[in-house]
């Protein structure tokens, strides 16, 4: 069968992505190294995103706020651990000012000590917690901070790997171990919330191993979704920092008994890097399909204009539908509706908004308008044209597009549920499994914790993605070194 | 009489500032010199500034996307002026990872060719609309960008000169002159409602002096505020950029007569400036008076809580008037309403929010309840708490919100008027009016345009802010130079 990509999942997974991107017009390689310019659908989608969590991170009693982009190198280095994990890969800001030297602009007037530009925040949001706290009584802080990050990137890959990417970054410091790891699993919970409900991707939530923590973490939460060819992505992450950069800040507070403490501090965040997982999650051959609730459009209406005399007739009616369909809701929103007046050809605009990924497409043209008939494609059907009364249709498309964004939920849940092996008992099995180039999917099974674990697995290009937060509690032997295990892990190929 | 400030204006405006910015919470110089932090009430505020701004920005057709933080040199030495012009205050990266050497960080990996952190992005975005541009129909291009820029500061000030800033950039491409012309006014007018409706500061729109212009500009607009010091804040700009920028980037398309053609841009921008703006117009010596549509909160409930016996009864009262209240509106958007609940004496809490700037605070104790009345406070009339009967001031919380813009706006446009001067025949009267340090207000006068004009005014501190868009034209002696001249500009001090 024809499909609307010039190359499919099937060909290749790695092209295919790239040419979803490409045909969506979502974002595009700049001239930058490992930079992306980020195109209005690909931005609008974002934005989407961006609301729905921006509205559950002050309703969990969040404020956000701004620090600067850059990080004093002495600052870095206070927390030793992180500094180790992400010195390798920053940008380095040196010199303030640029002057023309022999026909060529050169770096001048150096800084007495390098910034580096954020690749997170933690150091200069503890410095400023530090300042902030004194007392109990300002705790809990519980900030939240949009904005770009740089971490730079050799073989970047548009929305999975950028030297620049944009983000949210959660900040928190608490009075108690307690309260700051319930924190962490709250904000955890958002994150899943975001990703299951609003962007119909299904995730496992759980602990990361020692070797996969946030540099300077006590521990990292994840969770882990699975793409279309089999490999997990991290879809967000959540970290309980203990007191470490507390004591690295100096964030000290008098607790109600009178002495004086370390606050408990977490940070958490997920990026533009989302956007990358919805469409290797629901985008197929003919291009991308969005889940309504972070769809710039639900419904696209274009008109057929054959010649002058019905011109008027449809751009009317258009304008009409537009209006009644913008009454209509979907999962409790408003529809959001686009008629497309550009000018070219209908067949071609239609294919158009389908590898955009809009779930409904409407043409509209004078014999629909004599019968009073709505003609449209839905996304995940894009072979069958379908036809309703136009009252139906009217009343019904709120329906439909929900009933396409549960669509794309069972397809993902399904296939997810394929890919899943659950039977695997030794190292041998789990080798034979993944060795093979392009095998993929999850693996669940027992983990003992050795350190030598992610070497092993290292050997099949494989890691384990984290230690389910549901555990069924068995007793067994670990994948990978038949020691005697309790915990069940995620073992995968990961983006 | 007693003012809620250590400082006031006519003591000292600058420590004043300082002290209004310090005491409602709203930002604070970081350890990375030139940055500030934005604190949750102060990013609140230009949140609602955001949504204000960005919905005008989509309704004029406008798409936001996203360009990389990074230029490289090259790019922006295409553009001669543009480059002069900002070449002098940039972070320069030239390096892309830190290494532990001697005890101490040091970057390492110097890159092939220094990247320059933006401080506008006409030359990204022009490289990449270079690329996008093919023929007359893929004009007008209408992009906006919401983001960080820097441009090193060595004398920072809070909101109004830091190195880094937060901003939107407009950029777009068109086919024609006119319409290019026609747009640089359409968003000076878009910056003008916002300025004036949304954050009810009064400005003057005119056309820059060629010596204001932005750097590689045709033509320059900005729009002129005044602050309570009697100094212009420039508000906003937007810039008609003929085929200056095209040129240098390659902006060409086929026309409809299909010849080859250099496309004309603008650019437009206002920034977190703007916060600093409304504090110098609106704050008074008891601290900061947010306009209500930009005013995180409209309505803040304190609740007196005595003892335990009253405590619950209170509570459930300050609840019960929360909600009537959200379900009010002031300015056709629902109030918005805070219940403060933290652990401080009543007194605190209340001038806390009166240096916040909150238009109503409201304290509610049992006599209140029993009496079914409302205690409060406006915030353009301190020194009186009024009182009315809770069914009278549930019904009218939204109207006294909005007359609290009004006050904001009669004040600010009667300050404005007092402080302008038409009468000024001479440079000898313009230098006596200006020289007395201190000395401020606009000064509207005949401009002729000599290129001395601009040197001459530096003796007094004084520039010339714009030449007015609606012009009296009449025939008069350039303030400066005793020319004949009818144009007519601004001339005063300014930030």
């Amino acid at each position: 069968m024809k499909t609307a990509l010039r190359i499919t999942r099937a060909q290749n997974f790695a092209d295919w992505y790239q040419e979803v991107i490409k045909e969506a017009d979502l974002a595009e390689h700049s001239g930058v190294r490992g930079c992306m310019v980020i195109k209005p659908w690909g931005w609008a989608i974002w934005e989407h995103i961006q609301a729905r969590l921006d509205a559950m991170i002050k309703a969990t009693g969040h404020r956000n706020c701004y620090f600067p982009i850059f990080i004093p190198i002495e600052l870095l280095a206070k927390e030793a651990s992180h500094v180790e994990g992400f010195a390798k890969e920053m940008a380095v800001v040196t010199h303030h000012r640029l002057v023309q030297r022999g026909g060529a602009l050169v770096p001048d007037a150096p800084l007495e000590s390098p910034l580096v530009v954020r690749p997170t925040s933690e150091t200069i949001i503890g410095e400023a917690m530090a300042r902030w706290v004194r007392s109990y009584r300002d705790l809990p802080l519980k900030l939240n901070q949009w904005g770009n990050v740089v971490r730079w990137e050799q073989r970047p890959r548009l929305f999975l790997r950028t030297s620049e990417f944009l983000w949210q970054e959660g900040h928190t410091a608490h009075a108690s171990e307690v309260e700051a790891m319930e924190e962490t699993l709250t904000m955890l919970g958002v994150y899943r919330r975001l990703v299951e409900d609003d962007m119909r991707i299904p995730v496992i939530s759980g602990e990361k191993t020692p070797g996969e923590r946030f540099p300077g973490a006590v521990a990292t939460h994840a969770i882990e979704a699975m793409m279309q060819d089999g490999k997990a992505l991290q879809a967000g992450t959540s970290h309980f920092l203990g007191t470490n950069f507390a004591a690295a800040a100096g964030i000290r507070f008098q607790d109600r008994d009178g002495t004086e403490k370390l606050a408990y501090t977490t940070s958490w965040g997920v990026s533009t890097r989302l956007v990358g997982a919805l469409i290797m999650t629901h985008a197929d051959d003919d291009g991308l399909r969005l889940p309504p609730r972070v769809a710039p459009t639900h419904v696209v209406i274009v008109p057929i204009l054959r010649d002058e005399a019905s011109r008027h007739l449809v751009l009317d009616a258009a304008d009409k539908l537009s209006a009644q369909l913008r009454s209509g809701t979907a999962g409790g929103e408003a529809l959001r509706v686009e008629l497309d007046l550009r000018d070219d050809a209908p067949a071609t605009k239609r294919w158009g908004w389908i590898k955009k990924g809009v779930p409904i497409v409407v043409e509209l043209g004078p014999r629909d308008i004599r019968d009073r008939t709505i003609v449209f494609t839905r996304r995940d059907a894009i072979a069958e044209k379908r036809s309703l009364p136009l009252v139906d249709f009217v009343a019904n498309a709120g329906r439909e597009v929900e009933a396409f964004g549960e669509t794309l939920w069972h397809q993902a849940t399904e296939y997810r549920a394929a890919q899943t092996l659950g039977g695997i008992g030794d190292y041998v099995a789990l080798a034979k499994h993944f060795r093979p180039e392009g095998a993929g999917g999850f693996v669940i099974g027992k983990w003992s914790g050795d350190p030598n674990i992610d070497v092993k697995l290292a050997e099949l290009g494989v890691t384990v993605r984290c230690l389910l937060h549901e555990q069924p509690k068995t007793e067994g032997r670990c994948l990978v070194t038949g020691k005697p295990a309790t915990l069940d892990a995620v073992y995968a190929k990961a983006y």
